[in-house]
C-alpha cells in the first residue's frame, strides 16, 4: 500500500484532512511532539495517549547514536521499542548533526561529524540515513537534506539548496531499493495483508530566497514523495522570513500530498500556517518551554517560577481540562518548580502538550465546520 | 474524634488492621512512600492513587524551608497543598535537621541550625516543630526528638534519650494546646459532624542499648500519645542492631495503637518487621534507589543500567502487574536510563512502589487469611 492523504475540508487555504500509515491513522492539520530519544522527556506514554497525541516525532541522529539502529531493529522497529503503536515520524539526522554535532565535514558524499555524546567519528551519507531510518522503521521518514544556515549568500544558499536535491534523489534511490528491510516488514503485511511501507518526504531548502525555495519545490515534487516538507525554517531567522518562506512555497507543494513545515512554533504561529495551508508541524517549543518554567495559557503565556503565585490556589489554566490543571494549582507547580523537582518538568510538559493539542484540535474542528479562523479567539 | 486503631487479625506477633484519620482510613500493615516536599519525586498523584498509596510522608524540615509552613497553611494544609486528598504523615523536622542542616546547637530549648539550601539560621524546638506539622496539617505528626547518632556511648545515648523524652512532653503540651490550629479544623470538623484532629504519635529513641530502649518506650507509652514509633535506627548501626531493638522494643508498646519503624527497609526485611508486630514502615528505599536505577523484582534486585538489558525484550518483572511492566521492556528502561531521560526516574519510581505496596498488600491478605509468612514467597 502507498501512502495517503486525503484532504476532508477546506477553509479559505486551510484544510482539514487525514492519512493513514502502518501503525495508525492522524488527522491533520497535526502537530507532533518531539520525543528526540524515543520519549517525550518526562511524561509517560499512556499520558501522551490521553493528551490526544497523534504521532510523534523522534530524532534519527540521536537513536543512531544511542541506542543505536540495530538495537532498535533487533527489537521490532521504534514503536515497540517505545511501547508506542502508533504512527511515528523520524527526521533525516540532517538537521542535528548540523546543529548539535561537532567536527561536521560536508561533501557531495554526505557529513562526516563526531557524536556530542563521547566524539566518535561517524558519516550520514543519503544512504546511510535512510538506510538508518528504514532500520528505526518510523511510519513516516524524511528524506537527507543539508539544512542551510542563516544568514546564507545566494550563491551558498543554491549551492547548498543543489546539494539537497541530488542527496534528495539519492535518498529517494536508496529507499526504493531497501524499503522492504523495515523491521515491521512481515508482520504488518501480515496483519493488513498487503504490503505496507513507510512514507518518505522530500524536503524544500532554499534559504530565505524565495526563487530558490521555487526552484527546490519543483525539483523535489518532480520527485515524487509522499510528502513534502518546508525545512531550513527557525534557523535563527526573523520570523517575517519564516513567514513569507512558508506562504511563497505552500502554493508550489501538491494539495493531494501533506505539507509539513519542520520546526515551528508558537502556538499564533502554528494557527497561522494552518491558514496558509499547511497540514503538519513539530517544535520543541511547548516541551523545552515546559522544562524551564514557561506556560502557554488562555489567558497568555506564564512564567511559573514569578513569586506572584506562591499562593496561588488557581488552576494554571481555568479553561483548559488536562489532567494537571483539574489538579493541581498554581502555587503547587511553583512550588515545584522552585524546589526544582523532578515532577514539576512532568507536568508542566503535560500541561503545554495538552494547550497545543487542544490548539490543534479546535483548529481541525473549525475548518470543518467552515469557520476558521473563527470570530472568536482558538486560545480559550 | 480521637484517633483509633483496630486490629483485624493476627497471625503469629503480626497484626492486620485499620486506622481512620480526618482525610480517609488507611490499612496496615502500611508502608508509606517518601514525598520529601510534597512530590514523590517525578510521580503525579494519580499515579500514586493508582499504584495504591495509602498514606505519603513528607518532611516538615523541608517544607518549613520551602514553601514555609505559613504558605501551606494559606492553601489549605499540605492535602490540598499537592493536591493529595488522602492521609499524610509528617516527620517533626528533628532527624532531618540533624542529618541535612548544617552548624546544628542543640540544648534543652531546641536545635539552632541552618538551611542546606541558603544558610539562613533557624530554630526548632518541641513547640516550633509541632506548630510548624500543625500548620502543615498531615493526618498524623510526629512527636520532636533527637535523633542519637551511631555509634553512641551509653552515657551520650541515655542523655540523648531523656532529651526526647522531655522533648516528648513538651510536644505533646503544645499539641493539646493547640490542636485547633490546624488549616483543616472547621472545614474538617463541619464535613464529619465532629470535631476532627490530627493524631500525635510518640518516638522512642535510646540508641542500640535496649535496656534505654525500654525505658523510653515505657516513659514514651506514659504520655498517651496516639501511636508510638521506633526511631532512631537506619543510622548506619549493623542490621543485627536494628533488628534487636525493633524485636525487644515492639512487645513495650500497647497492643491497641498503631506501630511505626521509622526509616527502614528492604522488601525483606520489611516483611519481616511486620513478623515483629510493627504496622507501619517508611523508607526512601525504593523511590531512592529507582533513581540510580535499582530495581526490585520478584526474580532479584536489578541494575537496569546492565549492559545485558540493550536487547532484552522482556518486562522488567514478568510477575508484577503494575503499569511499567505491562508496557514497556527492559531494553526501552536501560536506554532511558543510559541517556540519562526525565522518564527513567519517573518509570523505574513508579516501578518499584508498585513492588513495595504490592508486597504488603499480599502481606496483609495472607495475615488476614493465618498463612502469614506464608509456605510460599511473598515476592511472588
Amino acid at each position: 500500500m502507498s501512502f495517503s492523504f486525503q484532504v476532508e475540508a477546506t477553509c479559505g487555504r486551510a484544510r482539514a484532512g487525514r492519512f493513514i500509515t502502518p501503525h495508525g491513522e492522524v488527522q491533520t492539520p497535526v502537530f507532533m511532539p518531539v520525543g528526540t530519544v524515543a520519549t517525550v522527556k518526562g511524561v509517560p506514554q499512556d499520558i501522551l495517549d490521553q493528551l490526544g497525541v497523534q504521532i510523534l516525532l523522534n530524532n534519527t541522529y540521536h537513536l543512531y547514536l544511542r541506542p543505536g539502529v540495530e538495537t532498535v531493529r533487533a527489537l521490532g522497529g521504534v514503536q515497540k521499542f517505545m511501547a508506542w503503536n502508533k504512527p511515528i515520524l523520524t527526521d533525516s539526522g540532517g538537521f542535528q548533526v548540523f546543529s548539535l554535532a561537532d567536527l561536521r565535514k560536508i561533501s557531495e558524499e554526505g557529513v562526516q561529524f563526531r557524536s556530542h555524546i563521547d566524539g566518535s567519528a561517524h558519516m550520514f551519507s543519503p544512504e546511510s540515513s535512510i538506510a538508518a531510518e528504514i532500520g528505526l522503521g518510523a511510519d513516516i521518514i524524511m528524506a537527507f537534506d543539508e539544512c542551510t544556515e542563516y544568514p546564507a549568500t545566494r550563491e551558498r544558499a543554491q549551492q547548498s539548496m543543489e546539494l539537497t536535491t541530488r542527496w534528495a534523489r539519492r535518498s529517494r534511490d536508496y529507499f526504493a531499493a531497501h524499503y522492504r528491510e523495515v523491521p515491521w516488514f512481515a508482520e504488518q503485511a501480515a496483519r493488513h495483508g498487503s504490503e505496507q511501507r513507510q512514507a518518505l518526504f522530500g524536503i524544500v531548502q532554499g534559504g530565505m530566497h524565495l526563487d530558490l525555495r521555487r526552484e527546490s519545490a519543483e525539483r523535489t515534487v518532480e520527485m515524487d514523495f509522499d510528502g513534502h516538507a518546508i525545512g531550513g525554517l527557525s534557523v535563527g531567522e526573523p520570523r517575517e522570513n519564516t513567514w513569507e518562506v512558508v506562504e511563497s512555497t505552500i502554493p508550489l507543494l501538491p494539495e493531494n500530498k501533506p505539507r509539513y513545515v519542520m520546526g515551528v512554533g508558537t502556538p499564533e504561529e502554528i494557527v497561522n500556517y494552518v491558514r496558509l495551508g499547511v497540514d503538519m508541524m513539530d517544535c520543541v517549543l511547548p516541551t523545552r518551554a515546559a522544562r524551564h518554567g514557561l506556560l502557554f495559557t488562555s489567558e497568555g503565556k506564564i512564567n511559573i517560577k514569578n513569586a506572584r503565585f506562591v499562593r496561588d490556589e488557581g488552576p494554571l489554566d481555568p479553561a483548559c481540562p488536562c489532567p494537571v490543571c483539574t489538579r493541581y494549582s498554581r502555587a503547587y507547580l511553583r512550588h515545584l518548580y522552585a524546589s526544582q523537582e523532578l515532577l514539576a518538568q512532568t507536568l508542566n510538559t503535560i500541561h503545554n502538550l495538552a494547550f497545543y493539542l487542544g490548539l490543534m484540535r479546535r483548529v481541525r474542528e473549525s475548518i470543518i465546520q467552515g469557520e476558521f479562523p473563527g470570530p472568536g479567539s482558538l486560545q480559550a
